[in-house]
């Protein structure tokens, strides 16, 4: 294959986000099941979206890089529930890191380096970069599930201390919306979309 | 409403973005319709990957921030099929514009304007960036109906002519991508996909 041969297999291959399908909900949409890849679009312009929120110095062209890629790894490894059980994340990581090899390796070699670095980078969070994308990661579901009386925080009993811990990268990239965040999870226990633990 | 709650608001009006269903198919999802949220991910993510191939100065960071936004004005003006008759396009170029400043006006005035003039850029075609964004936005549901036996073309009756046409963005911008879909157009000739005329 020569070059252009292996980024349009990469290409082709991206197809198969859009039938890797989460917990959150499309409200709009009679209710149905949001997929990874259309999520991936709404975050990365949502991270545009808020950018200005940013306190750390940040550079939203690579967040918006990462988010858009961020969850490729979940046509081989499939979606995780953000409040699954120990259990069953077992062996998730190494899970994601074939599917990194296998999926990014599909490119040609630069190309491979430059993605997969980006997406340790987004999993690692060491960065503001990654920590800001990683925000947005989070919050958009709390956006999602508030807009749609608990969505599937009430589906899968999630509780207030679970949805606090998730967001917390918020806390020093973007206090803002971390003090959103957190007024809106109070809202939510108030309303008995969260269970009060 | 303050500033914050403003973007918020946008934020929650684009997930019905994923309730716009375009006459591609998404072959490995059991061939069901696309919608416009996922395709905007899927081709943010393809300029990324063939930006290497643009023969212009291309600021691919603008060009991927007009490909988050090309389709929002969908929301309320629907999605019109590549190849619609005239007739059934009158009166669209209004509705869209409508839709952007109802869209887009959800937003704080300087983002308004700021999306708003990215989105006009990229209909209108006149500069590097929004050619590159525009025949990204052709080529790939070609690549999509070639890796499925024809898919919406067959469906719909369509012929190379008008496929050459539509993809005549690419010959200055990218000239590599333009030779390749000549060739692919032509392969569908041969196998019955496109109406030879």
């Amino acid at each position: 294959m020569n070059k252009l041969e292996q980024q349009l297999a990469f290409i082709h291959e991206l197809d198969k986000l859009k039938t890797v399908y989460r917990k959150t909900m499309v409200k709009p949409d009679n209710n149905r099941q949001e997929n990874s890849a259309e999520h991936s679009w709404h975050i990365a312009l949502m991270a545009q979206v808020l950018k200005e929120y940013v306190a750390e110095t940040v550079d939203i062209n690579r967040a918006v890089s990462m988010l858009l890629i961020h969850d490729i790894v979940e046509i081989d490894a499939g979606d995780t529930f953000a409040f699954a059980a120990q259990s069953d994340l077992d062996g998730q990581e190494e899970k994601e890191l074939i599917a990194a090899n296998r999926l990014f390796g599909l490119l040609p070699e630069a190309q491979f380096n430059e993605m997969k670095a980006l997406w340790i980078e987004f999993e690692q969070a060491q960065t503001a970069d990654a920590r800001f994308a990683k925000g947005m990661d989070r919050i958009l579901p709390l956006l999602q599930n508030m807009a749609n009386n608990g969505g599937s925080w009430v589906q899968h009993h999630v509780s207030r201390t679970q949805v606090l811990k998730r967001n917390e990268y918020l806390k020093n990239v973007t206090p803002a919306l971390w003090d959103y965040a957190c007024s809106q999870i109070d809202l939510a226990v108030e309303r008995g979309w969260l269970v009060d633990q």
